[in-house]
């Protein structure tokens, strides 16, 4: 996606060659009318898919997942959360997930009224990397009985795998920004719409 | 708001006489099409305040202050983190924000760049109890050097006192759904527009 990825060239930072920082509109300040126009994106390649559900994970997924489904034709939105608060005292699907950001290990979850076998969940998340956050994802969805018919991300780094990990479990996938590689601050993008 | 009533008093779950559980269509899983019709109420009520940034906290605010920046024109929203990612190197503006349901007290941060002395700030959150939240997100806001033009909950607990914590340092204060007690499994409104 193009609009996309003329945004990230303009406002993105690398740090290093595994991170582009993207927190002036997508992870912290919020571009609204850009995340509109990426749920509507992620809207038109999945609307065959007939999702009736979308899921991602608390925080910044939550933006870009309600966008698409907003799309979708106001799909329900459920968030997995990376902590238990003392309100959530039922039973819940987990998965474990580490951060390679954060450097931490959290346990995601998503209670067991909120997803089940006659779901078919559309998976939506900022970014795409090694595929941590996607692979927990997908496991809650399976645990629940439920199918998963897509994951879609925002950006991906492509270099780091998670596509090809979330392929190899029969999901597929699709990228609105597929960054091939960062470095000396040069970021490249596997630009199929160029 | 009477839809917004209606539905806590359909499918909000009481525990105890503090807190109402609305996990099935506010806080966990979002109910898009309601969460958007929120968005638009704040709108409503306080576009004559020209606010040019919404300001939330992860995670629960997300969804409602990006469908109220949406209905605002696409104002860019602006969500406090929890915990400082290993992204965020740059220096922010903090405050310590005890959360009662978590019984935990997080540092909340905006990074410099994302408020500042010509932002008027409409603040916008998911719950309005004790105002912890919302004194944190107003001391952010002053120490930015920004206004404060206005304060938006979906759902607030008057018998917690955040309102009027809030009221005190001269802000104005817009719930949309005015809980006054939570008894025996029944919750009582202060219903404005019944």
């Amino acid at each position: 996606m193009k609009l996309l990825e003329e945004r990230i060239q303009k406002d993105g930072t690398c740090i290093g060659t595994e991170i582009v920082k993207v927190d002036s509109f997508l992870n912290h300040q919020l571009d609204t009318a850009l995340i509109r126009a990426l749920g509507e994106e992620f809207a038109r390649l999945f609307k065959d898919e007939q999702p009736n559900k979308v899921l991602t994970l608390e925080a910044s997924g939550i933006p870009i997942a309600f966008a698409a489904a907003q799309a979708l034709g106001d799909l329900p939105l459920v968030f997995a959360k990376k902590a238990a608060p003392s309100t959530m005292t039922e039973d819940a699907y987990t998965a474990d997930v580490m951060s390679f950001t954060k450097g931490t290990v959290s346990t995601i979850r998503v209670a067991h009224q909120y997803l089940g076998p006659s779901d078919r969940v559309l998976i939506i998340d900022d970014f795409l990397a090694h595929g941590e956050a996607g692979l927990g994802l997908l496991k809650l969805v399976e645990d629940a009985g439920a199918k998963c018919v897509g994951f879609g991300a925002a950006i991906e780094k492509e270099h780091q795998g998670g596509h090809k990990r979330l392929e190899e479990k029969g999901i597929r996938v699709e990228s609105l920004a597929v960054i091939t590689s960062i470095k000396d601050g040069v970021i490249s993008f596997n630009s199929k719409d160029l």
